[in-house]
């Protein structure tokens, strides 16, 4: 085993395992805390909540609570694994909710035999948080589970692996675009990949101005088109009136490559293929579409970006989903809209466009950042993304109707 | 509204809402940290639970992780409010489960429409945690849903207002029973009360050693006997081949009186009619089935508890629920089974007859406390209760086959 990956064990396993716990966050220590704090005290904010539903906001932890919820059927690139062992990496998410926006994250693991159980089980218990990120749950059963949660629940249902990787991914493409002098309007796209996240990049991506028609998906079949037989719902949507079949007949003239798919899959001779200053998001990880070396090595008029830490534009969805939340949850949205999430789209851009803090360029162990084709997406250690990513949702929010109280003083401020 | 209300709704309000936190327990700092703890370290623990399921307690917070979990069914004195209201009482038992024995815990609430539904819900999330207390969830539904949680769970189920109270009855009950020198094998018996608590604590009675003909049970309607049509599974249990039909004709002779039931509704009249040297465990909280002072002025010759702090002699399941719990956990029981549940009464017994430190005195406030007829339980801050109730239960929990893993070296040390 190699060093970093026993260190990854035993940062687990020591001094206690695991990476979260529960802690008081009121005195304690006496008899008569305890009395406020339990019986008999604890009565009379029940009765509160009782008369006055929202009070629940006022007395209790749920308004900054958020439940990291899987069945651990698409757990990172390792697959479908079950609910046990998706803990840890649900554990981790939850330390990065607390780590980047405060928010107060706990795990859920959930088993279950259909699908309408697992949204059974999660609306049953949903009353519990402000808001849901739901996490590696396998397409298509994610695009079924989302839509219904987000129907029965009245707290936001986030699934992280669509959104946030999409909210990401369209702010870099959108500076990226603007760097290449391109518009999104008429930018010829190809989607490697035709899974939870390659999906919901395409639809963001639409939203943002892509025309659909210019878009070419393919799956582990090829190109996606209105003569197969064999798509889902969600593939279909996606079926591209073409007689293209393979990866070099589409990826020919194209100016945009979103790679969510596998390693290597991107060879040189098709990179060739696409047009002047084409946008090359290879995504896949640890592993991705092809290296930035290769693909520097094969043209030079091209902008980058990976799923890495250790290259350029790393599209991380840390630099979204804690704000997202922290966003939604402070104005008690109901939900988290296009609105909302194109809202943290244009904030995590424009951060990209400003003077970098030397506190960051120190932790990214770089001289300077600037805006350009090394740099088209924030930081994820920028202190800025939460104060800017979370007001541009809360204002979104409460602009667009899903807030259910306006904006908090402290959102005021600047 | 009194001061003690508003200073309760004041701490559930204040700094910020709620009484509980979720906390990181690792460095979560640097870049590097969160290469550990996330993408791509997390990749680590994840294998080595889809090879080795128990490594989910190595590598997580599951083995001291208790869910505090309830439909608001049967909140407090206060009723059937709902799954909300609840809320601020579920998070005071899991501030006490942190307070007192070092446990994560959180509080879930669930929705539900059927029994069945609530099984279901709880049972799916189950594998999340290290233990389920279930609470405030009324009879006689409560049966069925522990009953079938046990069944389906392979972590320990307890539902706290049936257990927890029996366990610190029958140890304040036993300690009484050798002050006055009787014994329970032959003791007469009144349960004033036929809910989740009166049955579980007449069960437990029984496994003490009570004989079941020898308790006269009573609910709204009166004694509890054969020849009613109207009693359901659990109740008919009690239901004793008697011709008595009131209190005063059953406590005639009664060597034993427990109240879970309602204000006053043990009469003087009726405590003068039992035998010499009776116990009166008056549970109804905060207003006793008779008040202390109008009990001592009846008889002098009784041991009385009940379920304040203000008197001698309180009831307080938070004497055993925290350290039940901490021995299950820490020897990853499959349950918690009748032999860990008497190794509580015995432990909590056993703890009332040591000197009592400075300390617990001092918070007390009290010169001394010495065992006997004001002094049968151990107060709720004694410290030595963690050490001694959960060791009870985790050498129990060995001996009778429990037990998952041996006991752990911190246990071996007194």
């Amino acid at each position: 085993m190699t060093d970093f990956r026993q260190q990854a064990l035993d940062y687990h396993a020591h001094p206690k395992p695991g990476k979260i716990t529960v802690e008081i966050s009121k005195p304690a220590e006496t008899s008569k805390d305890l009395a406020l704090a339990y019986s008999p005290g604890v009565a009379e904010p029940v009765r509160a909540i009782a008369q006055n539903a929202d009070d629940v906001y006022k007395y209790t932890a749920k308004g900054n609570l958020v439940a990291v919820i899987s069945n651990g059927t698409a757990i990172l690139g390792l697959g479908n694994l079950g609910p046990m062992p998706s803990k840890p990496v649900m554990e981790g998410k939850a330390l990065l909710f607390k780590r980047f926006a405060g928010l107060d994250a706990i795990d859920i693991e959930v088993s279950h035999r259909t699908t309408q159980d697992f949204i059974n089980t999660v609306s049953n218990i949903a009353d519990t948080f402000g808001g849901i990120n739901l996490e590696d749950i396998k397409a298509p059963e994610c695009f079924e589970i989302e839509k219904a949660l987000i129907e029965r629940c009245d707290i936001p249902v986030f699934h992280d692996d669509q959104h946030g990787t999409a909210i990401v991914t369209a702010a870099g493409m959108l500076n990226a675009l603007e760097i290449q002098g391109k518009d999104l309007n008429s930018a010829k796209i190809v989607c490697m990949g035709a899974g939870a996240a390659a999906i919901a990049c395409m639809e963001l991506l639409i939203k943002c101005g892509a025309q659909r028609e210019n878009i070419y998906m393919l799956d582990s079949k090829g190109v996606i088109h209105t003569r197969r037989d064999d798509l889902n719902e969600y593939k279909a949507l996606f079926a591209n009136n073409t007689d293209k079949r393979t990866l070099e007949e589409v990826i020919q003239g194209a100016d945009v490559f979103v790679g969510v798919s596998g390693p290597d899959l991107l060879p040189p001779s098709a990179l060739k293929l696409m047009a002047d200053k084409p946008v090359v998001f290879a995504c896949s990880n640890p592993d991705p579409e092809i290296k930035p070396e290769l693909a520097a090595a094969t043209r030079d008029d091209l902008i980058m970006a990976t799923g890495r830490s250790d290259y350029p534009n790393q599209v991380n969805n840390v630099l979204c989903f804690p704000f997202i939340f922290r966003g939604a949850l402070d104005v008690r949205a109901k939900a988290i809209n296009d609105e909302m999430k194109i809202a943290a789209v244009e904030a995590i851009r424009e951060l990209a466009k400003e003077s970098v803090p030397d506190s960051v360029l120190k932790a990214a162990g770089v001289e300077q950042l600037n805006f350009g084709k090394d740099y088209i997406i924030p930081k994820p250690l920028d202190p800025r993304l939460c104060q800017r990513v979370a007001k541009a949702v809360a204002v979104a929010a409460v602009e667009s109707g899903a807030a259910r109280i306006d904006l908090p003083k402290n959102y005021m401020a600047d």
